[in-house]
């Protein structure tokens, strides 16, 4: 099983307006709503290929409760911890362009951190890959993904890490099987110059392999055993969220399956459902035959020349 | 007591943004929310004057729960009716403007707003006075508000009507005691022209008397005896949202006392019951100060000779 976690778990609405004006009121026309949140994008892609997924995290209040129905219905398990505070939203408002605004989340409690501690390790021990995505709720220390990480490979997990700032940074310490930062967040953690050069810096931070995605310059994947580069198969143009939420749900299939780990293959896969993904229109839904159709396309990476 | 009605009740949500840029993403520094709608404003403000009153409507979903938790806790009595739709939102983003986005609101089933009349008949049996004010919720026909003053006057009720388009031309002919457009709302309801004859059409169409509220240019008080016109005590900057509603809750309050009705007095009380609001940066709250001392100022008004 793999176990995606949301602690900053969102309910996201969308306002279907005519035109966004400044300083003017405006009639929504439509309300859509979802769960959402980086880890609930990496489990609806698993779950939309058949995957053996289960969502945890934080949730509390109205929103809360909105999320984890809106999970139910769509048929995707979830155990989440309970929290006081209320989830955040996040409400975007299309008229032709999207304008979004994303709440902070709520402030979680030392006592209610503990006992989501105890819950992780419970659910961890049926977790072959464990996915850590995300941003951290307010009130959470910064190496709360160190914490967990620590946890899941005490009960034999493989981890993959996904985060941005303190978090990523603390937590590579943990040593987590990969980390997925995109390119501004390995900038952030490991300072500006070339993308493979700042990755074997991340790589040294602690992590067993670094993924880095790229947006249309598509992936890289560094170990200490080589790198390997994958480009997408074809100029895309559509919604680029969630597009790194893909290659982490690929990237935890391939750590899931059983025998060793094959970097070129794993970096093709993640790349064709990294590119179906950004064809769809909404953050974790992805197109199966489009999936399929990017797969044959793709070229395995050959490995890079050692440096 | 004075039973103020809000069909569509809201959760009124503001955040705090830096600067509103359209088609790019925003952190939400600050996130408040209270219980809103033009009922509600009428409520707070009649509350913090230490007047008798009771809010009902309809609310419903995790929208619905918060605004009942938020009058709860702001100690204003409420006995609502549930239904099944979510309650409306209504999202204000401040960054020194404020731009607005309204939800429509739920959909109300007949089986639910049979229930609530059911409700509101009982409940008017102890109020002396009725508050119908804002707009309908989908799904309620055009004439409700028609059906809640009809079931008003039936046990007794005086009432007040505060809305706008259909609702108010098809409540008009239910004969409520007051009913209070602004300017605007006149005009859709009566036709173009000078304000006065405007509101002489709108009396023909059934109502006891009509208060047009119009901004800056203070109030015009027509009935079959005369009018009366009374201005603002001086040129007020500030936050005009929830005047309306303070001039609502003063003619209620006006209403509701024993004896004649005084029309001079009851007009210059809402004048500056109106202007105190306007200070107030938050529709609903009112500065009792603030609205002592425009009482002062406010002179009478004198009758309009006759035309």
């Amino acid at each position: 099983m793999i176990l995606t976690v949301t602690l900053n778990a969102a309910l996201d609405v969308t306002y279907e307006v005519d035109g966004l004006v400044p300083n003017s009121s405006h009639r929504v026309r439509a309300v859509h709503q979802r769960a959402g949140g980086k880890g609930v994008n990496v489990a609806r892609v698993l779950a939309s290929l058949g995957a053996d997924v289960l969502i945890t995290g934080l949730i509390g209040g109205g929103a809360g409760a909105e999320i984890a129905d809106d999970l139910s219905r769509a048929g995707i398990p979830a155990r989440f911890g309970a929290i006081e505070g209320t989830s955040r939203r996040t409400v975007t408002v299309v008229a032709g362009d999207a304008t979004v605004f994303n709440e902070p989340g709520p402030a979680v409690t030392a006592e209610e951190w503990r006992r989501f501690r105890g819950l992780f390790r419970e659910l961890c021990r049926d977790a072959r890959v464990v996915v850590l995505s995300g941003s951290l709720p307010p009130g959470l220390a910064p190496d709360a993904y160190a914490e967990l990480t620590e946890d899941a490979r005490a009960e034999g997990a493989r981890v993959l890490l996904d985060a941005d700032h303190e978090a990523l940074r603390l937590g590579l310490a943990a040593r987590p099987d990969i980390a997925k930062p995109n390119a501004a967040e390995l900038a952030r953690a490991a300072g500006p110059g070339p993308v493979e050069e700042a990755a074997r810096r991340l790589l040294a931070a602690g992590p067993a392999a670094v993924v880095v995605s790229q947006g249309a310059d598509g992936l890289l994947g560094v170990t200490p055993d080589g790198s390997w580069a994958v480009r997408p198969p074809r100029r895309l143009s559509g919604n680029p969220t969630g597009a790194g939420d893909a290659v982490a749900a690929a990237l935890a299939r391939a750590l899931h399956s059983p025998g060793p780990f094959d970097w070129p293959s794993a970096l093709a896969d993640a790349a064709a459902m990294s590119a179906a993904t950004v064809l769809s229109p909404v953050a974790g839904d992805i197109d199966p035959s489009a999936y399929r159709a990017f797969l044959q396309e793709i070229a395995c990476p050959s490995p890079r020349p050692p440096r």
